[in-house]
Formats: structure tokens, sequence, C-alpha cells
């Protein structure tokens, strides 16, 4: 069969299980490596020493993106790419990004051990801050990569605790003066193809160990801040109040109800909230609310996000409360390449394994690929559909099967 | 005219603004004097000096209460007690509590200056923790004082840190093991008055500097666990979810309409939520939120209350969310004592000064002091309404005529 059947599945799972230890809580409380902290760089220089066992040559770029290559035959050939991450959000699971980040390492390694021919090099890559826990925006590492940061965007990018992306990068060694280094050559880059968990139930319900992503859907996120007027919880009467919180839930309600209602693949969240003073006995004066709203198609994300500000700004004039509207991410839906969509579905049938095509409703690192190269992605079952959750959970015979497929589709693209 | 002719407004006014130095953070984020840290401790002090200079006997008690007697000329004779508190909520103003400590303290100072016989002893008391910002109830000290607090009770209060009331008072000198020795004796006490700002609009619009209370509104306090299932975001399709937030959000706009429609005087305020994870890009697991309902009448108060527990079942059925209830604190409104307000008025009547019959919608330490002996309120003006936050404002000279007022009542009661 070939490269599938040389897969080396022990050192798979020791790798998966050990990167798993690294910013552990507890059952409970999950794993939380958020970018440019302890944890995450630990799993960073964890990831970059399998890299290096593998016999890959390693580096980060001045935006702590970590690479592994696998020179080709053909120097003046472009290179594949293929990886994802291993930041999680807070309270995380073990296997989002880094089952996609682990197979991308082990199918290389397989390639290289077996010495498979390959013209083309191939590049393992980690994207620093896939997800948007620390820096409210995600997949900052592959918009860096692509060109999407002036150096101005790293202060302005900031933490709860005010420090800037640019500060963080500094403090962890890398030079956000030099941002422009960190930019991809499309013109020297042939494809990226990504694995991933599903992080939904369609693959579960369908009883289909493969996803082929067709489309991935993108998101817009808003920060509101909604000021009101604090007040005494006893003392104001009803009709004198501006409560921003009250206003808050209206929207909160609106979020989801238009998402249920505006197309299947539609989906808004209120995840984060802030209320000012946040205590028991007082009329808060001032609330933050974090939203995300995605969809397959732009045109129908961006009309859900009028009807959400318009509603917004109705509540406000309604209520005597001012809403600011902060853009924090604004991204359109990609297609993935039909190209290499027809290669994942042939390697499945190849390899006797049940594929079909599927929509990624969370958006990913080759979401940014797809705009300076084509793209691919595959996925593997999410038991439950649950991620960014401790419960998070994919059978690693899962995890295995969809490295198979990995390393055999960058053996074909590379050949 | 007597006592009111003999305030000192001057010395009044100093005490007022250094005390209102204290804890001061800025004129966006006003002033934060949690109980029992060192910015109240330092406060207590500062009022405690007031005391002496005053020629007062100061003492705490086990709890932290601070009280300065004024002893009259027959010993037997029950005391008449005044004061306030002097903590404030998070950002709050430089009015609630202080005034009514400050003035009570002037009032004894001008009688104990002047040699106004009295035969009743008069003292004036500073309770502990008024507000409910950090240990979630509030009128903690003059719970403690009425005898309301075991031992266990100041194991089970604890703040956000999870630092209980007992281990807060230890690391201030204080021994929660002492706890039966603050109780305060009924049988030796003739009253309670407390002045007090009215923290709402209706004597600023009705054009009136003194408020005679007649009845006062009481809280519950409650708080929901709200726990759904986190998850992604983007992947997760809505009718996957069991979003807490959602859920909460139906609850926060219940709570405004029963308040809204069950009766004039009920209130109904949702000012603390916590949201876990509180990321942007993911979907809750778990929201807490502090639910405050108040009236004037127990019954109504009571309604409104189970309307808003059987609504949250309701939504947590429908949702497949759960809910657990905490009930932090539920008391009952009180009248005031009709001969303390028949002499109030008649004082201001004696003064020249315009009053009205009114309600306090906020409760107050005299709420329960009301459960060992009589009690009266004075309220002054609240400009717009506006307390428990930076911008709450008294014009001193509304400040000094209350203090006028509760010098004459203290002086007659003390007779």
């Amino acid at each position: 069969m070939g490269i599938a059947d040389k897969i080396n599945k022990e050192r798979l799972r020791e790798h998966f299980e050990e990167l798993a230890k690294i910013g552990y809580i507890s059952e409970k409380e999950g794993n939380i490596r958020l970018p440019l902290t302890p944890a995450e760089r630990a799993a960073a220089e964890l990831v970059k020493g399998y890299m290096e066992s593998a016999g890959l040559e390693t580096r980060y770029d001045q935006f702590g993106n970590l690479f592994g290559l696998l020179p080709g035959s053909d120097p003046e050939a472009k290179k594949v790419m293929s990886g994802s991450h291993i930041d999680t959000v807070i309270n995380g699971g073990r296997f989002d990004g880094t089952v996609g980040t682990l197979s991308a390492i082990e199918a290389l390694q397989t390639i290289k051990e077996n010495g498979i021919p390959h013209k083309h090099t191939i590049e393992a890559c980690v994207f620093l801050s896939e997800e948007s826990a620390r820096f409210g925006g995600g997949t900052l590492g592959s918009q860096a990569y692509i060109g999407k940061f002036k150096r101005s965007d790293l202060d302005r990018l900031k933490d709860k605790d005010g420090i800037t992306i640019a500060q963080a990068l500094a403090e962890n060694g890398f030079d956000p003066d030099k941002i422009e280094s960190v930019k991809g050559d499309p013109s020297k880059i042939k494809c990226f193809v990504e694995l991933h968990i599903e992080q939904s139930i369609i693959l579960e319900e369908s009883g289909i160990p493969i996803g082929v992503v067709d489309q991935i859907a993108a998101p817009t996120n808003l920060r509101l801040t909604i000021k009101g007027r604090a007040g005494h919880a006893g003392a104001t009467p009803m009709w004198l109040r501006r409560d921003p919180f009250a206003a808050a839930a209206e929207i909160v309600l609106e979020v989801e109800r238009i998402a249920q209602t505006i197309g299947k693949e539609t989906v808004g969240t209120v995840g984060e909230v802030y209320v000012k003073p946040n205590a028991i006995n007082v009329i808060p004066g001032e609330v933050v609310l974090g939203l995300d709203i995605r969809d397959v198609t732009y045109d129908r994300k961006q009309a859900a996000v009028k009807h959400v500000l318009d509603f917004a700004q109705e509540v406000a004039a309604r209520r005597h409360v001012t809403i600011d509207v902060d853009m924090i991410v604004d991204q359109a839906p990609e297609k993935t390449n039909k190209d290499i969509v027809s290669l994942i579905s042939a390697t499945c049938d190849k390899l006797g394994i049940n594929h079909m095509n599927i929509t990624s409703g969370a958006y990913h690192d080759a979401l940014n690929m797809a705009a300076i190269t084509d793209i691919g992605m595959i996925f593997v079952p999410s038991i439950k559909g649950i991620s960014h959750a401790p419960e998070e959970f994919t059978p690693f015979d899962d995890i295995f099967r969809g490295a198979q497929v990995l390393a055999e589709v960058l053996a074909e693209l590379a050949k």
C-alpha cells in the first residue's frame, strides 16, 4: 500500500499523550496553553524536538510560528505545507490543533525514514495563536504568514492585562519590528493541507471516519461596549434605569434568534461578557459583549451581522444607552481546492476508508492560507461534536486514520 | 433654637472631605473601600480619631463595628444610638453611609461641647460591611449586632477569592470565635436613628430637602448557577447548543419585566454575572447570575421571587440546562417607629425645613435594628437619584441641614 502502512502509530500516540500533558490543569478544567505563555512555549519546544528527531530543519519566524523543513530533490519546486496549531482556548481540550500538528510531523518523518522520493520540499508548520483566547482575534500566526499584519497591528492587539502582542513577542525573544520577514512567498508555495478534528457531529452521526472539507465558514467577531447608568439596585425605580445588562440580554437573544433562522449553517454566539462594576446590588454602568457570528457564505454572514448591529442600535435608542462597536475579525468564507478535494477522496478510496464532503463550521489557519495558495482540509470525528472544552474527544484510531490519509496526500502532492 | 445652630458646619465639611479621600481611585472609578481591606480599615481609624476628638469613649467590637459613647446623666437610662457605615461598593460614591456616620459624630460632639444636658447615653456607631460588594450579603455588621450570626455563618460568607469573613476578621485582629459578644442588649437600647442619602429622586423632584422615612424596602438576593454545555462557537450548530448565557439573558429580561409590572415600588436587578470560560469563540459552559429583588411588602416581594425562580426552571427545562439557586439574603421590609417619624417631622417644622414622608427603596442597617429597637431614618436628597456610583452627589448644604435635624432629634430623644 505504501506510506500509510508505515506510519508509526505508537510514536504518534506517545507524542500526542506527551503534548496533552502541557498546560493540563485537571479533568474539569482541561488544558490552558495561551499563546506566548510559558505553557504554550514549552509545547512549542517539545514539538520542535519532535521535528528535530524526525530530521527536519527547524526554525521559528519572528512571529513565533514554528517550521520543520524536509527538503525535496528539486530545490526549485514549490513547497508543500502542512500543519496546524498547539495553543488552546481557556479550559480547552487535547485534540484541537495538536492532531494536525503531530500528524504532519509524523507524515514527514515516515516519508524521510522510508526514503520516499519527493521532488517538492515538504514543510510542517505550527502557527501561533490560532485561538482568540488571549488576544481577541484568532489565526494570528497564519495571518502574519500571509502578510496581513503591519507593525502597528502588533501594538493594537492586546490581552486582558493590556499586554500587546508586540510586547508578548519581544518577551519571548521574537522581534516585532521584523514582522515583514514573517511573510511567506506565495510563488514558492504549492499548497497547504491541514488535518483537524471536525468539532461538530456530522462525521460521528454519519458513521464516516474522514471528512473532506469543501468549504470553510468564516467568523465576524465584534465587541459591543454598552454604556448605561450605574445606580443603586434598591433605590433606583425601574422607570429611571438605563441598564446596559438588560440591553445586552436583548442582544444575546437576538444573536441566537437570527442565527437560528437565517440559514442552516449560520451560528451566532455571545461567549464573552464583562459587567462593571459587577456587584449584586448595583445596576451595571457598562457591559462589554463579545459576539461571534459565522457562516459559509459571506453575504449571509454580513446580513446577520448587519441585522444584529441594527437591532443593537434600536435597543440602545429605546433604552437610552449607548453602544459602541469594535470590529475585531471579519473574514470571508473560502472553498478548498477542487483538485486537493479529489486527491483526498481518491486517497481514502485507495485506503478503503469511508469519506464524505463536509463544511467546516470552525475556521482554521487554512482559511488564511487560501489567500496565497491552494488549500485542502481533512477532518476526523469529534465525539458528540464537543470542542473548545475539556470533554473534547477523538478516538486515537480515528487520529491514526487521519494521519495515514494525510501522509499519502502529502507524499502524492510532493511527488 | 438650640443645638441646630451650634453644629460646626466647617468641621463636618472637613471630616467629609478627608474621609472621601480614602480608597479614592479616580473621578471615573470613584471610591473602593471594601470591608476589612486596608482602605476601609484606614477609614475606620480616621473616624475613630474623630470620635476621640469629640470626647467619645471608643471601642471596636469583635465584628469590627466601631462605637463612640457619650454617657448620659442616668446610667440606668436606655441608650440612644445613631450611625451608619463607611464601606463602599466597588466604584462607589462619597456620600452613601459617610453622611450618616459623620453627622452622628458631629451631633454628639456638638451636644458635648455645648453641655446640652441628656439623661440617656448617646452612642455613635459605624457598622461593618453594610454593602454586599465583598461578601455577597450586606448589612453584616448590624446583623451581627442584633445576634443573627452564629460562628458557622462566619465561615459560610466568602469573598470572590474564597476568604471567609471569619478569616478576614482574624486578619484584622478581631476574634470570630467571640461573635456572641457582639450582640447588643435590646433591654438597654431606646432607639436607633440613621441619617442617609435618599439614593433616589423623590426629594430632588419634589424640591424638599428632608425625607422622613416611614417604611424601608427589603431585598432578596439570589445567585443562580446555570450549567449548560461549553462548545466551539463555530462548529456547534445552533440546534445542538445548551447555552447557559442565552438562558441567563431570558432570566435577566424576566427579572426586569416582573419588577416593572408587579408593583410601583418593586425593583429587580441583575448586577453580577460570571461566564465560564468567557472567551469570544467558546459557547459558555456555566454562567452565574446575581439577582436582587426588593419591595416594601414582603408578600409582593416573595411573589416576584417565586415568579422569577419558576420562570428560571421553565427556561432550564426548555433549554436543557440546569439551574441551581443559592439564597443569600431574604429580608422583610419594616416600618419605622411612628413616634420617631412624628418627632423628626416636628423638628423640621421647628427649624422651618420642608419635609415629606418617604419610602426607602434601599435597605439600611436600620432595617436590622428594627428587630431589637424602635428605629427612625432621615433622608437628604441624592442628585438625579444616582448612588452606588462615582457620580453620587448631595450638596453639602443638604448634608448640613440633615445633620442639624439629626442633632435636634438625638438631643430630644436623649433628654
